[in-house]
């Protein structure tokens, strides 16, 4: 059975996190969800990406946001680094994604914890044809909805 | 037997191809490469990516960089996104990681095909216990490499 | 009779749609409106784009805008696109700009359906005198706009 | 026949509007060059706009460009702008593409010329079928540039 | 007698306009405001600023900030340029400040009419010695307000 | 007769001061020259805007260019702030441009010493007809120049 | 005894300076605050700084940065400079950040007063190991409050 | 006797680092220098901070420069953070100065290796009055080779 670990930075992040957990419920995906910091807790942040048995991480950090490169120094295990919103944004954009050759963290966009969950489900998917049939599907409910939603937009605005 | 694609955006991408295609061999691991454009040859794009049977997707792009959305939109599977640099070099980043809900790419840092190749690696030794025993290998070697430069540092500078 | 296409990312575009549907009413010019998003439906954006008779297209999206690109991979008419302001901003501003060369992209500001609108009808302008005078006739209206607020300043502030 | 009118802000941006002349004559379109500063050369702005007969024009310009947005000013003919790469580049990006409500300019990306006369091409098929078809044809070719280029790359670098 | 002239590209700016007159009418200087658009009305602007007997010009404006540039276009007077704040921010603030060579505009800070009132009559006290020492009277109160704010702040926090 | 002094804050300033003197020589204007850092040597600044007779400052320097808004507060005379280009560009524009209200610098754009010499040479205009002819005819010849630099385009390129 | 000396440019920064005071209260350290602005009050600030005993200096200041830069021209004691957050924030924390060689101020985040606090309590250990040991009992603290925040998580929305 | 260490990320990051030990053996301080990884070798990285007797720790890094950071997690001691100038630039930067409340590390500007040098010296002067007299020798003769460049200038340029 795959498992994912969520790692927030503080517990200020995780109406973010939320967003990964919907969607891994509603895959089936176990996951397990910590509050760790890479810079007032290193040792916990080790302790707990050694002690895991997770297939994947999902790492989410705001301002100089170092949590996804700290996990991914940790583990061989896929790394996904979810940048927080915040003052000046570029700062935790880049230090997520800008990482020094050898140690990558795959990188999605501010707030996208739902697409963290997704490109994990996506990775674990790989050795798993029931739950890459699963997302086949869930990107077939997400074209019906852009669809109803044309047909809305057409009927309220007219053309 | 896994297998990873590597699609270019231009022939002008080759170098940044070829960091990941250095580490896909170290590691015995089936690729292809091709160039396709997202915008000039988008059915180009389409049919390799629906007819291809790699299990992870690396879309190498400049500019705008739409190829690794692109490539995404066509496929479930994992895609791995490696803004170019270039003039602007922000366009090329922001394009790849900043994605809509629901379809992520995960972004890589400027022109890091090889920390591409890596998370490819790792994505796939999630269900491949032998690939996972190389890539700690591997970790081992890097760490060893920056034990090794250290001493020449101080053999060279002094303390 | 000259027809618009304005395709929308998202259903959330829509306000900034409407700053065009209301200029092309006013110009007497048939559009079409529809949501259809470049990652979640790209067969759909092809569809559309190929099926339609439009003279040319407005593309309005938000994040990573691939869309504007992706309209204009499918066709030869004239593209505009109109990048959605949001957290980062730049990012759909360079991304719908910044196209590599062959496409081009006709891009407008940050929420400019107006202009795009306009531009749309400047082009279609070309081929017709009676459009072209209509255009000068709102040229006419904006700059006695202008002198009508200048004499509202002076009579509210003095000099 | 159609016309494209080219202005540079400067003799230094002639590179760029050579990528321009060189397509325009691909495609058999009339075109005049001329060099008019929105800031030395107020005037000769205005006199080259106003009494022109083309039915595009592509303004090029570096820094603050304000020479596109000027040229706006003076028609309503379509107005394409190109910033010029240089020191900050945003700078010219921004001023390029972040006009007010009213007067559009279509900003194509840095120092795209060619882009630039593509655009200007549709956006005069849009009433001459010919040119319509032509453009078509320069897709295709562009297409089988880059299946050509893929071979080569897969011949010189195998998979 | 002196005078100021301040042109507005929009009714929109006149907040920032009147940090500017508050200062103006403190230091008891003639000056006129019209609003009139670079872009929307080229030809006013150029009509103001040929028929003013202004000594100084202060132009005021957001986006593609273009107005400051096009006064100093058709005068040489000094032009002092206020960019507006808005949605991208440096768009007007690069605007203003990256002129070509030989057309200066002497740029302030983000809304600052304020300084800009201050700056116009810094340069009208090179040949007015009264005004000059308005101005370091002037100097003299803001520096007693710093003080006067230090004992609050240290009476109402302690130390 | 009117001064202007130009102080730089590091002797690799004077690439950019150049521009500034052969404008100010051509103009007949009275200059001085000097090195002072305002933060090597803030006393030497302070005592060389103290003890100047000049009318109109222009300072240069690059990095968070602090000299331009220091010398501003040593004088009530108007002070033109020169960023000079280096790394990140954008920190020495800022630090010109964003001044505090009640102390501006006039900024102009990056190494731009020559729109610092004609900044001023408008300043002391104000009270100097003979001066303002001058600037007039200097206007004359920018544009007579960029006439010549049509026709040459126009006879090395066609139209 | 040890003694912190804080400098806000403008009454206005004073919560910033709060996340300090806080922190130096709780740390028992000696410690002064006054208002004194780099361009109001130049002499001001050179007067406080180089008539007062303290050990570290912390600077506050907002916009084009100045005042760390300038208390650390005035003395060779460590200056820590805070950038105060706003409009752009890039120009506070560039023109700290950026200071030329030889004239460090030890930059911290935007409005990061309590980081200041720390730092300056962390070089003010360096000789004081009582100091030193609260510090730790400080990093326990913060800790702990991290461990205890996870629980909550974990019981909240469950894993 | 005080010591400090300086962790380079990389050993590409010498050149950087050499500019503080020419000047940490300038004022006759100890110091030990190492290249250890915050990705590649984290262990490495918290060994040598926990071991070491260092006063200060100037850590030296590019890209998403997480390394002064960690070695900021790692212990109480005063850490400056030198971001190494590449590609992007504000990645470093803003990775070295944005950090989470209660861990400060003291960002010096890019490539700042020298103001590292001077910035710890500082600290260490703090309880060393020889140390500080040192320090402001050596700025006496930065000031005087401010003037002695000051000269020159005046006598190549004349004024």
């Amino acid at each position: 059975m795959r498992k994912v670990f969520i790692i927030m930075g503080s517990k200020s992040d995780l109406p973010v996190a939320e967003k990964a957990t919907v969607l891994l419920r509603k895959f089936d995906i176990n996951y397990e969800i910590s509050v760790a910091s890479a810079h007032r807790t290193p040792e916990r942040v080790r302790d707990i990406v050694e002690r895991s048995d997770a297939d994947v991480f999902i790492a989410i950090a705001g301002l100089s946001a170092a949590l996804p490169g700290v996990v991914a120094a940790h583990t061989c295990k896929p790394v996904i680094g979810v940048p927080v919103s915040g003052g000046v944004n570029l700062d935790a954009l880049l230090s997520v994604v800008q990482m020094p050759p050898g140690i990558p963290v795959a990188a999605v966009g501010l707030d996208r914890g739902d697409n963290a969950a997704i490109l994990a489900i996506e990775m674990m998917s790989i050795a798993d044809p029931a739950l890459s049939a699963k997302m086949k599907e869930y990107r077939k409910e997400m074209a019906e909805k852009v669809e109803a939603d044309s047909e809305q937009v057409v009927s309220d605005v007219g053309s």
